[in-house]
């Protein structure tokens, strides 16, 4: 059982949870119209954004705070029932993560000016969850110093698909033993400087979780955005002009409209994490994830295992149209069964599956995507 | 369009369809409830039991007998609607060939003492119709002089899934310039003894067609399995005791009941085939039977072709439950999809296909064979 405890340790920290992105590698099971952060896709009974708000309640007890497109409020209302109607933002449109992230910080400034907020996607995958917990405490202590702190992932091998964090000096922040300085954000590099980085010990996966001081973001942000700054705050001050002022808010991700900045100015620390983290980005990402079934080495079943007949074959199978799926003499591959359409791939061409979907829009066939 | 005409061009000429078979390696299209012989496995829109008698139409006329399973009458009634009545047994249990075959034999010696009958069984394919029809025309002049009569295939490829006819010298019939005695029939080959019958150039596929006089088949019969000939007689002559004679019928084929010891007794004539000829038995079969898709170069689509999306991959993909279904980087696939079950394997494991039934009928699914 999730601790829901709603006795939180870190007076005035919430957490903030974008609840975004359509995870088209992730197809048919992730949709635009139901995106991977509503599934269940690690065979716990909870959603992914479930199991997020799990892990940070006994850090915030009932401070969590949901940025969400519109056409998925109602589904999160349904799956997050304790979360009060004024912590839930339905955004009107998909404007990246920036004006997602500085609208929460704008309202839960003007709650509480002191308060610190910490930025988790709904849709990522952490193996420890104390020990997620014990980095997220670390960082708002260092938050509430000033510091614009990110949480920088320990790297597992030589990963393309992630930016990178530099860290540099140590800092001395009490309560934060291990908090470094950010050198500096590097985009995904390319597998031979990946494996450069991964000598060096000085590079970690940036995982995209920020924890900062409302104030302190919204500060940094009317330094190098100010417009945004100052759309975000005439939304905070009137909520009802949301849909009226958010078209015109500029469409861009925290991590350049902030944290690269101020990473050059010296504004930005890190906590490195040392807990397992996936942002399940695609199917080789969620077999990578789940365990082998206990009678087929090498099988991953998401979904009832009686559904699956595996003959010599290895892979992910997703049964989740109630069918049963027969796999027979294939190793490494993708299934994924549900009620109105069938994938059929490799681990191997798992990223690829982005341009099946693409295929489908080209060809009109939205109802599938 | 299929030729219906009730003219028919050989007086006193019967074919007689044992439509029978489960067609296991064709699972899940083809199930002992739905046998593959009611399915359209060749996207002409007929099944193989109406392109079966569609074939040999111009030749019976409305002279078409059909023995099937007691559960399937209703389902070959529906698809053959100009059957007489009188023209369908349905079998109260599977009891093989023999006493399918002989049973028609008996019935229709009664109604005409000089009846000719062929069996063709009603789930293979063949390719050149009236190089078929050919065929039959010479095997049933053939069969009027006395002899059984067999049609053996022109080897494509030196096949191990079927049994061969050792050819003898040629027989002087009018009517049937090709006709050549029968030496023996041998069982399936291996490959290397397969690849020798190719080289004598005196090897035919038995493809298990007969055409044979009423009378003969049965004093064939009589004479090498008399308790079997005389168990068929009695029904015939009254056929309200169908149920109570039929389990008691020796289970057999008619190739080991009648062919084989009459073959040693310079009693089986055959005339060659020279047209394409398969029995479907496997997904691979099938494949090398579909064409391929306009656009994509190696992928066959049974069903409709806008429901699948093939990337980077070939094989076959039948689309039968409505959902659409995506392939994305895969060699020689089999995608089976049927509302309540899915197979995926390659071509190279088609002939597998039947140990999965046997575990689902291990596990209790029989629902689903």
């Amino acid at each position: 059982m999730p601790e829901t405890t709603s006795v939180r340790d870190l007076e005035g920290f919430w957490a903030v949870i974008p609840a975004g992105g359509a995870g088209t590698r992730l197809w048919p099971l992730s949709r635009a119209s139901s995106p991977k952060f509503l599934h269940d896709l690690t065979g716990t009974g909870r959603s992914l954004l479930q199991d997020t708000c799990d892990r940070l309640a006994p850090l915030v007890g009932g401070n969590l705070f949901v940025v969400t497109g519109a056409r998925h409020a109602d589904a999160v209302r349904s799956q997050l029932p304790g979360l009060a109607p004024e912590d839930l933002v339905a955004e009107p449109s998909p404007r990246d993560s920036m004006p997602a992230i500085g609208l929460a910080a704008a309202l839960l400034e003007r709650r509480d000016p002191e308060a610190v907020i910490g930025s988790f996607a709904a849709d990522h995958v952490i193996g420890e969850p104390e020990a997620f917990r014990g980095c997220v405490r670390e960082a708002v202590a260092v938050a509430r110093t000033g510091y614009l702190v990110t949480i920088g992932i320990e790297p597992a091998y030589p990963a393309t698909g992630f930016g990178y964090i530099h860290v540099g000096d140590g800092l001395t922040v009490r309560g934060a033993p291990h908090a470094r300085q950010v050198s500096s954000f590097v985009e995904k590099p390319d597998a031979e400087t990946a494996r450069e980085y991964l000598e060096t010990g000085e590079y970690r996966w940036n995982a995209g979780m920020f924890v900062v001081k409302a104030s302190v973001l919204l500060e940094l942000l009317a330094r190098y955005q100010p417009d945004l700054a100052q759309g975000l705050r005439d939304i905070a001050s009137d909520p009802a002009r949301l849909d009226e002022l958010w078209p015109s808010l500029t469409k861009i991700a925290i991590d350049h409209a902030v944290a690269e900045p101020a990473a050059a100015q010296g504004r930005v620390a890190v906590v490195p994490g040392t807990f397992s983290w996936d942002d399940v980005g695609d199917f080789a990402s969620l077999a990578a994830l789940l365990a082998d079934t206990d009678d087929v080495p090498g099988l991953k079943v998401l979904g009832d295992r009686d559904l699956v007949i595996a003959q010599d074959s290895t892979g992910v199978v997703a049964p989740r149209s109630g069918r049963t799926v027969v796999t027979l003499g294939l190793d490494d591959v993708v299934v994924v069964d549900t009620p109105d359409a069938l994938l059929v791939t490799t681990r191997e061409r798992a990223q690829d599956v982005k341009s099946v979907v693409d295929i489908l829009h080209r060809s009109g066939r939205t109802d599938l995507t």
